[in-house]
Formats: C-alpha cells, sequence, structure tokens
C-alpha cells in the first residue's frame, strides 16, 4: 500500500506520477470503505482525489495556502496531510472534523462550511502576503455551485481588478448539492461543449489570411476583427473580462494533465482561473449514478451502495415537504423558494407536482429572500425553505427587504438547534436571537410533526408581514399527522402537563424533553408544570402574567443561544412590565461554538436533557415571589 | 412652467420632445433649490432626470413596474408622481422620505436604502407576473456600483438563466458614491471607450464576405468565426454570456435616443440590460466637478455651490480616520478595509498616507467581512470600516468566517444608533442585539471621541479574537483628544458619577443624557449614579455584582433594539447568577422601525432623552431587594 508510506505531503513529491495514479485508486478505496461505516460527504471528495494529489504534489503547503471552498470536499486533502489513521471518528464527537478546520491541521489554513468564501479569503492571504513582502501561492479550490455564491463573484470582482496573483481551481463537476442552476451554469455548460474548437486555432489564422491586405478607414476595422478572434479562441471570455487569465476545461481526473496545466497556470502573471471538469461520485459506480443522494450520507453498504436507512417516524423535513403540497393544492398563491437545497429542505415531490410554483435559485440566499419580497409584493405566497445556518446569509434581506416593508413572506427554518455531525458551522442555533430582535416578525416552534402542519396553514392564513417556522433535523415524535393542518391562534402557547411546583417553558423539541423530566420529578412528588411556548415571538403575554399571579418558578428552555434568545424575550417581558421578584431561569446553549457529534451528545454537553432539567427544578426554591405590578 | 401640469406620469405623455427637454431643464432647476435648503441625494437625482422622464413616458406606471435600487436616486420619480410640494419636507421628521416608500404612493412599487436589491425584487415581480398570467413591464434602474454587490449579481445568474423578460437600465455614471472599483466596473470602461466600433458592424460584414467560399473540415471552423462576430459587434459579451441582450452604450442625457432604446428593448424576448451612460451631478457645476461631496448632503448655497458646514466638535467619523493613521503609523499590521464608503467613513487621509494599506472593496460588505478574515489569518491587524446598517449583510460572514475561527478582526462599526434623515432604512440599531450574542466577539462603545480612540487603541492592543467599537454620527462631545490613546481593560465599566438612589448603566451617547437627567435630579436632591458601560461585551460582572449586593435599583440606556440589546444581557446575566428580586429597568428603541427625521426628534420619539429618563428614576421606588445569591 502506498498510501501507508503518505504521512505529508512532502512524501508525494518522491513518487512517480504511474504511482500518483496508483495512490488515488487506494485513497478512493480508503474513502469509500471507511465512510460506508461513518457516513460523509462521499461523492464530492471521490470527485477530487487526483485534484488533491496534483496540488499537493505542486505546491507546498502549508507555506503555499491551499484554500478549501466548503470543507467537506477536504477529506482527500486530511488524509495527505497526515490524518488518515483518524478516519474512523469522522465527524464523530471528539472526532475528525467533516470539514477544514484550522485546530486540527497546519494544512488548515482556512476553513469554511459555508460556501463562497473562498474566495475572499484567498483575496485576504494574497494581500497580506505583498505587503509582507512574502512569495507563497495562494490557490483556491472553489465548485461550480459555489461559484454562484454573492460573495464569491464580489470577491472575483476584487480580485480581477487589483490583478493579485492567485490561482483559482474551479472545479466544475456539473452538480453542485443539487442540478446546478444559472447562467454562469449554462456558460460552463457551453464552454464544456465547446472544447473541440480549442484545435482550430491555427485553421482560423488561415482563413483570416484569406482576407485581403486593405488600408483606409477598413484598415481599423479588420485589425479589430482579428482582435476579436480571443473570443473565439480563448473559451473563457467571461473570466477574461474580468480579469483572469482562463486556462480550460482540463480533465480533472488526469493527473499529468493536472500537474502540466498547474504548471502553466504559475508562469502567468495575475489571477488565473483553471476550470476543471470532474465527476462527483468518480471511480464508484452508485455514487456516479446518483451524486444528490451520495452528496452526502449516513453509512451504506460498500458492495451493494445500498444505503441505510434509520427508522422511526418521519423527518420533520418529510412532513414540510408533504405538507407544503397539500397547502399548494389549496392555494395558487403558494410558491416555494430554495437555495440550491430541494433535496434537502424536503421539496424534490413539491417539485414534480408544481414545476412552475419550485423556484430553485442556486447557492444565493441573499437573492433568494428577496426576491420573496418580490413575489409577495405582488400577492403571491412565497414560502422560503432555507437552513437556519445560511438564512444567516440573508439576514440583511429579512430586516430590509422583508421585515421593514412588512411583506407577506413565510420562512421555513429547517436544521434549527443541533445538527449532529456537521457541527459548528451548521448548527441552527442563533435564529430565534437574530430573527426575534426584528420588528413584525413572527416566529414558532412546533413540539412535534403535527403542529408542525398548524402551523404551516397558520402562516398560510397570516396576511400580516413576515411569519417563520422553524423545525429540528430530527424525526418527528410520531404524532399523528392524518388530519388536516388546523391554524393555531397567534401568540398563544399550550399547556402539556399540569403542575405547580414550577413551570418550563419549553420551546419546540424541547416540550419533549420536559414531558420526559416532568414525569421522573412526578415520582418524587414534584409537580413540574410543561408550558409548550410554540411562538418565540409575540410571546403569550397573558400566559406569562398569569404565572406572575402565580408566583410559580419559571424556566426556559430552548435549543438555541441563550444569548439573545427565547429566555432573553421573557425576562424583557418581566422588566418591562416591571414584574420583580420572580425566579426566571434560562436554559439554553452557552455562548461558544458546539462542535461536531450527536445531537445527544450535543444536548448532553450544553445541559439541554432531562436530568438536567430534573437538576435545575430540584434547585429551585419555589417561593411566592412573583408579583404583577401595573 | 411645464412642471406645474406634471401631477403624474399620465401627463408627461401629452408633452412633444422639446416639452419634455424643457421639463428636465425645470426639475433640474427645481431639484438645485429645494435641496440647498433641505439638503439631500442631489448629484445622484441630476444624473437621472432624463432617464426618469423616458420611463415614465414610456411605460405605464404603477401597472408596469419601474423598481428603482437604492432608492436614493428616485426624488425626479417622486415629482413626476405627484410629490412635488412636499419637497420642503424632503428627509424631515414625517416628511417625505428620502428614499421611495410603498406606503407614500402607488408609484412606489419596490422601497430601498441598501443597494443591489432591485434585480432580485424584479425577478419576484416577474415571476408572480408571469404565474398570474399577467403582461405588465418590469423594469429595474441599478447603478454601476450596486451591480457588482453579490446580491445583483446572484440575482442576474437566476434573471439570465430563467430568461424572464425584465429590462434592466444599468445607469452607469463612472462613479458609485466613491469612484467604482472592481474587475466589472473596468470592463464598463472599456466598453464606453469602445462606443465608436459599434458602426463598423457592416464593414466586418463586408470584410467576411471576402473570405472564400470554402467546404470540408474547415466549413464548421468559417462558420464558428462568422459566429464569433457576435462579439465584435456586441459590446456587452458579459453580460451576453449570462442570458442577456445587451444594449449600449447609450448617452442617458439624451431624451430621444433614450425612448428610442427603451422601445427597442420593448422587442427583446427575455432579460434586456440597456447599459446607459449618465454624469452625476448634471447640469449643476458644483455637483459635476465633485459628485463625492455632492453624493448626499446638507444645505448649500445655491449660487456658489458652497456647502454650508455645521460647526461643533469634530464628528466621530473623523476622529476615527484620523487616529487610525496614528495606530498605522505605530503598527504596520493595521489596514483598513471599506466597502466603498472611504469618505463617509473618514479614511480619505489614511487612504492618500497609505494607499496600499487602504483596500476599497466596492459595494460588498460579504467579500469585505471575509477579506478581513484572510489578511488576519496571515497575521494583520485589518480594520473593518462599515457602517452599522450594512454590516447587515456580513451578519453570516462575521458569524461563520471570523468570530468562529475567532480571527483578529476590528470592526469600526460607524452611523450606530440613529442616523437621522437617512431614516428606517439606515437606522444602526440592530448591532448590538445581532453582534453581542455571536461567541467570541467583544463589542464596545465610547462616552466621547477620547474614548473612541483609547478603544481603538484597546483593540489594536487585543489578540484574542475579534474585537468591534461603534460610534454614532453626531458630534463628539468635545472631549480633549490630545493625549495618545490608551488600552482599557477589558470589560471594565467606569462610574462617571456618584449616586445611592438608583444607577444608570448607560451605554455611548447615552452617558451625556444621564448626566444631564442626574444634574437636573440632583437639584432635587435625587442622586442618580451614571455607569458609563462601555463595554457591552463582555459585561462588567464584578460592577454587576456589587450593584447586586448594593440592592441598588437599575436603568440600563442604550439608543438600539431592546429586543436582544445590552439591557437584555443585564437581564440574562442576573438570571444566571440567579440574583433575584431586582429592579432592572430597560430604556431603548421600542419593536418597530423608526421613520426619518432628526436624531433628537427620533431620541424624543422613543424616549431616549433626559427627561424620559427622570420620569423613569422617579418611577422608581429604591428598596434594598436586589440580593446576591450564590
Amino acid at each position: 500500500m502506498l498510501l501507508e508510506q503518505i504521512n505529508r505531503p512532502a512524501d508525494l513529491k518522491r513518487l512517480s506520477l504511474t504511482e500518483l495514479e496508483e495512490l488515488a485508486g487506494e485513497i478512493r478505496q480508503f474513502l469509500i470503505e471507511k465512510l460506508s461505516v461513518t457516513g460523509g460527504h462521499l461523492a464530492p471528495n471521490l470527485g477530487v482525489v487526483e485534484l488533491t494529489i496534483a496540488l499537493h504534489t505542486m505546491f507546498h503547503s502549508p507555506y503555499d495556502k491551499l484554500i478549501f471552498d466548503v470543507g467537506h470536499q477536504a477529506y482527500v486533502h486530511k488524509i495527505l496531510t497526515g490524518r488518515k489513521d483518524k478516519f474512523d471518528t469522522l465527524r464523530k464527537y471528539k472526532g475528525l472534523c467533516g470539514f477544514i478546520k484550522r485546530s486540527e491541521s497546519e494544512h488548515d489554513v482556512w476553513e469554511a462550511g459555508h460556501s463562497s468564501t473562498s474566495l475572499s479569503a484567498a483575496m485576504g492571504m494574497a494581500m497580506a502576503r505583498d505587503l509582507k513582502g512574502e512569495h507563497n501561492k495562494v490557490v483556491a479550490i472553489i465548485g461550480d455551485g459555489a461559484l454562484t455564491g454573492g460573495m464569491a463573484l464580489e470577491a472575483m470582482n476584487h480580485i480581477g481588478h487589483e490583478k493579485k496573483n492567485i490561482t483559482v481551481i474551479l472545479n466544475d463537476n456539473e452538480m453542485s448539492i443539487a442540478p446546478n442552476v444559472g447562467a454562469l451554469h449554462n456558460y460552463l455548460s457551453k464552454i464544456r461543449s465547446d472544447r473541440h474548437y480549442l484545435k482550430a486555432k491555427e485553421e482560423v489564422e488561415f482563413l483570416l489570411k484569406k482576407i485581403p491586405a486593405i488600408g483606409g478607414t477598413l484598415a481599423k476595422t479588420a485589425e479589430k476583427l482579428k482582435d476579436s478572434l480571443k473570443y473565439f479562441v480563448l473559451n473563457g471570455v467571461w473570466f477574461e473580462e474580468l480579469g483572469f487569465t482562463y486556462i480550460g476545461p482540463v480533465d480533472g481526473h488526469n493527473l499529468q494533465v493536472l500537474m502540466d496545466t498547474l504548471k502553466q497556470a504559475e508562469k502567468v502573471a495575475g489571477p488565473v482561473l483553471i476550470h476543471i471538469v470532474t465527476t462527483k461520485g468518480k471511480g464508484y459506480k452508485p455514487a456516479e449514478n446518483d451524486s444528490h443522494t451520495w452528496h452526502g450520507l449516513g453509512p451504506y453498504k460498500m458492495e451493494s451502495g445500498q444505503v441505510l436507512k434509520s427508522s422511526g417516524p418521519p423527518m420533520y423535513t418529510q412532513v414540510f415537504g408533504d405538507t407544503l403540497i397539500e397547502l399548494a393544492e389549496k392555494d395558487s398563491r403558494v410558491v416555494a423558494v430554495t437555495p440550491a437545497m430541494p433535496g434537502g429542505s424536503g421539496l424534490m415531490k413539491f417539485a414534480k407536482q408544481f414545476p412552475n410554483r419550485m423556484i430553485d435559485v442556486g447557492i444565493a440566499e441573499q437573492h433568494a429572500a428577496t426576491l420573496c419580497a418580490g413575489l409577495a409584493s405582488e400577492g403571491l405566497k412565497p414560502v422560503f425553505a432555507v437552513y437556519s445556518t445560511f438564512l444567516q446569509r440573508a439576514y440583511d434581506q429579512v430586516v430590509h427587504d422583508i421585515c421593514r416593508p412588512k411583506l407577506n413572506v413565510t420562512f421555513a427554518i429547517d436544521r434549527a438547534g443541533f445538527v449532529g455531525p456537521d457541527g459548528e458551522t451548521h448548527q441552527g442555533v442563533y435564529d430565534i436571537s437574530f430573527l426575534r430582535t426584528i420588528p413584525n416578525m413572527v416566529l414558532m416552534m412546533p413540539k412535534d410533526e403535527k403542529e408542525l402542519r398548524d402551523m404551516m396553514q397558520t402562516a398560510l392564513e397570516y396576511n400580516d408581514g413576515p411569519i417563520a417556522y422553524r423545525y429540528p433535523r430530527i424525526n418527528g415524535t410520531g404524532a399523528s399527522i392524518d388530519e388536516g393542518p388546523k391554524a393555531i391562534p397567534l401568540g398563544t402557547w399550550e399547556t402539556v402537563r399540569e403542575g405547580q411546583y414550577a413551570a418550563v417553558l419549553a420551546v419546540g423539541p424541547m416540550v419533549q424533553v420536559a414531558e420526559e423530566a416532568a414525569a421522573q420529578l412526578a415520582q418524587e412528588g414534584i409537580e413540574l408544570r410543561v408550558v409548550n411556548a410554540r411562538f418565540i415571538k409575540p410571546l403569550d403575554e397573558s400566559y406569562l402574567l398569569q404565572l406572575a399571579k402565580e408566583s410559580i418558578p419559571v424556566i426556559t428552555m430552548e435549543e438555541g443561544s441563550i444569548q439573545g434568545g427565547f429566555g432573553s424575550a421573557v425576562l424583557e417581558f418581566y422588566a418591562e412590565k416591571r414584574i420583580v421578584g420572580g425566579q426566571v431561569e434560562v436554559m439554553g446553549i452557552q455562548d461558544y461554538f458546539v462542535e461536531h457529534g450527536s445531537v445527544t451528545e450535543q444536548r448532553e454537553e450544553v445541559g439541554l436533557t432531562a436530568h438536567h432539567l430534573i437538576t435545575e427544578v430540584k434547585k429551585l426554591v419555589p417561593r411566592k415571589v412573583l408579583r404583577a405590578k401595573a
């Protein structure tokens, strides 16, 4: 096994081309085996085996900076930089991170879980290099999907203008996570299919010579015509006009060609864009045939490629997707908008049934949000299906384009709370803090999948501005979802279990956790009231005032940041009402980034479990201390 | 006066070309006169007089949708849609908004103060139109600066792909707010200078016919060559490749040409981009000569063009700019990054002195933030100078690219708090809520300009992650700034005035307001303690515990959203420490968008004045109620 001898990039430089090719095969086998147990982003990594080998052979990491956009395609990089022995712990608690991580290796110079950041990072590193008078290379590796993210385009505009020495590897696999959309994608396809024209350069020059020599006013035009030939011989004029030297398209699975191209690029001054074409899932048939499923997944059977499915009630995501079809059937104003996540958001069936009402904008959260504003301004009811962590990208658009003009946009916020193995870059734990503080926003979270359906109906019937429901990346509770959804009165909570010792105001899945705790406490004679705080904004003010009258101690519990979260809203309310003297305990996520692991491990780490709640309840001294004051 | 007869767009359709041209002159005069008293965005509006007349003559607003990107270039639109009589109240409290506002007129179909949103809005409206089976036109008017904002590029990628009927007017004034930067800008310049080649189309065809007819393998190449001619006759290939039909460049001050072009564009199926060239400040020499100063400004003398300056201590912005030069002289790691606001951020002198360390990325806040992360990852100390309201655009980058990997980026947040006449789209009142809830962030606000300098030094010396200081869009207090800046110990507050009746924890300019109130209360024998809560995060925990021990009632006061703000942080802290029974009053901005007016009027409206504070203090019942518990 050659792979056994590779512990650092320098080890690659001793291998011959044939050996490197052999190594590529071993790495593929390694990935297919290891990920069959741990799960992970198989297809993207199979696509970049040769590319990553070529990069680490030709450059000198970490002196040269290799910047992977969205670190989920960096497994090969991890293997080549001394971390292959840790792959059994991939994406597991305290194990190897599924993305690039600076604390893991000196070779991880840039970390990212969100896409489209690599070009900005590369520009920063190149500018720092030049200011410090150093000479290292800066290389960004970005997919065709990530390239259409606004910030990547902003960076290209800047890089092309400043003419910094940066190499951009555009990894075009004709597919990001979902099939790619967008005009740039069409453009790349055209380039790929035009490949054979490259050889025609000499023929063109021969033809041009046939034009008779001329003088006078026509001379200038003839010259310009010859000049325009660059549009003919250079495929990447779109990139050239932005100030890049375009090289490509290049076969991304041919090591020799890749290394030759990298060498060629080194001679060019200023920014270079190398367009390489790869196949997602390369070398593993199941993944090549269905790179969508194999983008990122759980364990599978290596031989058959059978993906192992988890059992249990349907995921919230699925209930969302199915219910949206019901709503769309009833109401023609409903349209769905997704930023490149039709599958992840459970919208594949919807897309099939309502192709005209399914809008996939590509990786472009900012545009997606404001597009929803435009749709709503003309009377439609757009549903922006987005992961909590990616909604962060559209924060300003939510404030400025949706909440300020109070437009009827519905936010379906998936992956709210802990996301498990994707870890700290993807945790959906800030949206309560950043959404509830925007005027005009309504924010809900259901205790189970039935209530999610009811909230979707609530949002459909609501016509007084933006409204959001957030739901977790877990299975539902098994609640019956046979009945048609019914709207919930705005700003009302629900008493799930009676009790006088203390009341826990639980948000979303914390309701179930609180019920568990209450059942255990009941055995000790402690009666804990469990309240389903399904509206995070507006609060159920009369419920809160009632609690104050009862002088019952309150615990708030949410799978979100304590800072500025739901508990904080409760504190603000009591302060505003001048209700002093009460005990309000806030349970949530402390002020740090929680790393990868299972959701169970993550909840355990921050103390969001039944046994933690029990401990908190026992700490309380139930007293008649809350006093309502006018 | 023709202008007197124009009360709605339909009135334009009765005028001859000569009369429309005359009207353009009258509108210019009207703007120059009115704005000399009220102030406002003069230069941008003088640049679009003919364009706006042409649009309202050729289209049928509001059936056809005219979408102005960044509404500050919509004054002419306001004049033509029945609002000319309200121009004396422009940007004043309860007066005419300086931007587009849906509640003002049915012709205001899209409102925006932030740039680059118009294309997404247009796409939403066009999709809604098509889904509803209607046939109105959708027209977006966007400047060359705004076009480089990431979300505009995301929208172009989507529009070009979907081939919707949308007309994009690219208003190229070779200058956004600051001189434009970016590769796209270079590209547009090239097109402008290439203008004469357009006429060569026939000549080219003539030349091509000279190529002898050929067969065999060469035929395909010859065909392709002729095809490639589009790159020759069409200047806007960059836009064409994105799926747009490009028309231009067109003289934006020639009404006849503009109207002919709009007519021509109507015949084209799919998205059209019309590139018009205008002069900012057109028709008013002082503004033509210095469109930077005249972009947006206060009152001026109409005849001389002399800008009236406000007196008083220097603005915080100026102190920031001057002090950054001092820091940069001492420390070569300091670089400044601005998203197209070098002037507004007080960095013109810095740019002159340190051209290599001044990075203007254009309107591209997301890229700017992550660029800072890249610079910091290589050991530099980037200072991201950005307005509070525009930092919203980079929220995800702050979370994901800066705070998560804990990089040493300094945020210089200008226009924090109320911004006065720019109003609700520009209020800097959310940054406390959205920044203090991100792990690893340090957030400060100075009570005066001297302390701003000290905070800048603090940030320079801090090397444990991101750190931010925010400052308002007002004059300083007149504090002496002669001494060199000194770092402030992290997380420490300052007692500005002693008192035992109650303590006000004031943030930034609220310290001065609290001092006024305290002085007045003292005359009535009420001794109010005034605390300069200069660290919003981390809080001065020992100070807060001391207050609890003293059982002194607390009022927090900040020019920011109550929801999730500084006061909320204080409540969270006491809840966490299980300190119950205390009175904490939170003063700040209630949960709605505060409109334009003076900062004084805005503070009065939300109750952030000395007299409001006095009322609050008198409502308190000072009692020994705060009790510290372990």
